[in-house]
């Protein structure tokens, strides 16, 4: 098995993309992190995404964007897995690199959400969920978060304002970042204030409706130096399931697939959850943030919610998280978004995190999680020497 | 990298499955192939699939599925390259195996087609073309193999009557197959009367909506024994694409990722066309077929559709095709063919073909075709020692 590297990077604004369509906004990201690794050879392509199907009637992004980038040709293929699909792919890519199958791989992550309206959107998420038993009896993918966060306010006795301060984190990071779809603060007050959706998660616990592409370059570690004077190693990538249907838990708190997969992303890269320097996680909503920084080992169960107040996820903190704004404030184009925390982790690593560098980090961590914790893959990222 | 072979095999029988959702029809399948595998300990979950989304409103397969057979935690994910699916997701089985990345890995292909009213079929599987240009005007997938076929007659001078024998031999080798979804016989008449799709595509030139699932167990060869008595390897495994869109082919006829495919595999496993003993092709329509003979090298340009005339493609004859009925008799549950036709070639190499046995078959070729040639996946396996 041979040590992977990130060489190149490549990524769209998050926002609303009427006027491109998925092959173009994949395109973007694509050629921005192909021309980054300066690479003029690639073996395939791994497009991660998750409702190209439903919300634009395409399917068949591997090949589609493989050629629309000049890539005619080569290997390419997508990869679903919920909101997870992007570190899914990124997790084959590194398979397919370490495993000496392949010694260059551009993967990819797009989506495509806003074109349609909203209702349409909220069914689509829900086929994240079980259809026999959740999608089908109503529940949204709001509604199952909402499930959480309520059983979590109840075992440890908070309130829903103490989840503030993972939103407000976030969108202060936000500010700097160019790509973010919300780069502006907002304060306890908003977040008190904000719409309900699904009580108790309101409007500024939940990551946006948006559309976004981001792409990364792979090599051998070993191949990496010529091409790049700053390439990021993959010291671990890791993947775990659930039961999709939150039912099905044998501890509804626990995120066992988030904590397995933290486990194995430790134990590839020796290394304890000391020893992360940042942490993009997946913070799709509030209760999300808590549950994968308990599972993770980052706080005890039920004091996830208070490393917010304390201060320990800002930068300059003990373990920063959503250093660029996260999911909540860049944006959760849902099949994206595991390559946009691979390419803030690193960012963050190559030192080109401007505003927002977390001081000394050589070691990065991102989780991206689909369903509400049913498919989660892990990733350790290490600075280059 | 290791040498990877298949150790055990699942299937349902194709056909119109209305009382199983996606997770109960693909558990069959997977639950079979653990059981013919003999292996306590799986590491990871691939599922080959295209519409599950569209049709039935259900994405995130692979921890679904996963959760669904037993496999609770385990690293599960979804592969979509359209009709190409079954055989993107094996090839990346093999991947992980042969690269050592994984030891035993389940890969399952599944689709459920038929609870939906035709035409929502019919625009679903445009999906696998380019929505910016062709299904967006109006071009469905039969239509766009009628232009291929359409070409194909007027290049070579040969009449739609000349496809003829290509059904014939699928639905005769489909009567033994207690799995195919048309085991019956059809004469030339059948054929040359049969109801008009798309000009000059008719009903007998194309393949069934249908549903159905399969499944393999993939281990190194080197403990392929200790499960197995008749594990069969993978000896190539080469993925190619082209452009989605028809228009932008080079060469319309050449098939140019069939082509490269081919000659990948041919290359890894050091053999030519003339060492294949059988071929399971792609023969979601007639056209599919013939194309394909020609950009394996078993025929000339303009050559191959005379293959069927000559009996060349019979059990016994040169390259015997669709031994089991192909999509075209067996069925072509989209997104698990490529491991139906897995299966077919592990069937005849185990010796277990029955009344459609190849005699003394070493070599088996399976290839699985996703869009009108856009993505293709050709595997050559071989019967063990």
């Amino acid at each position: 098995m041979r040590d992977v590297s990130i060489i190149g990077i490549g990524q769209t604004p998050v926002g609303e993309h009427w006027d491109k369509s998925l092959k173009e906004l994949a395109g973007q990201a694509v050629e921005a992190a192909i021309a980054d690794a300066h690479v003029e050879r690639v073996d395939a392509l791994y497009v991660g995404n998750m409702l190209s199907g439903v919300l634009s009637g395409q399917e068949h992004l591997g090949a589609l964007v493989a050629d629309w980038v000049g890539l005619r040709g080569v290997e390419a293929v997508k990869i679903e897995a919920a909101c997870g699909s992007g570190a899914a792919a990124l997790r084959l890519g590194y398979v397919a690199v370490a495993g000496e199958l392949a010694d260059v791989v551009v993967v990819a992550g797009v989506e495509k959400m806003t074109d349609r309206p909203g209702q349409t959107v909220t069914a689509a998420l829900a086929m994240a969920s079980d259809g026999d038993f959740e999608a089908q009896n109503g529940l949204s993918f709001v509604a199952l978060n909402a499930l959480l966060m309520r059983r979590y306010m109840h075992e440890y006795g908070v309130q829903h304002r103490d989840f503030a301060p993972f939103t407000i984190n976030a969108h202060k990071n936000a500010v700097a970042n160019p790509n973010a779809m919300f780069p502006h603060l907002v304060t306890a007050e908003d977040f008190y204030s904000a719409r309900m959706i699904a009580d108790p998660v309101n409007l500024l616990d939940s990551s946006p409706v948006c559309d976004g592409a981001a792409a990364v370059v792979l090599c051998p570690t070993e191949m990496a130096r010529s091409f790049s004077d700053r390439p990021v190693r993959i010291r671990a990538s890791a993947s775990a399931t659930d039961t999709v249907a939150l039912h099905d838990r044998r501890d509804l708190l626990g995120m066992e697939a988030v904590a397995a997969s933290a486990a194995k992303a430790y134990r590839q890269a020796k290394v304890t959850a000391a020893d992360i320097d940042l942490f993009e996680l997946h913070d799709a909503f509030t209760i999300m943030s808590v549950l994968s920084l308990e599972a993770c080992g980052f706080a005890d169960r039920g004091r996830g919610v208070h490393l917010a107040a304390d201060g320990d996820i800002a930068i300059g903190g003990r373990i920063p998280v959503t250093t660029m704004g996260g999911l909540k404030a860049r944006g959760h184009p849902v099949g994206a978004t595991g390559i946009y925390q691979a390419i803030e982790v690193a960012l963050q690593l190559r030192g080109q995190a401007g505003a927002n560098q977390v001081p000394k980090s050589r070691l990065g961590m991102a989780q991206n999680i689909g369903g509400s914790g049913a498919t989660v893959v892990t990733t350790i990222f290490e600075a280059a020497d």
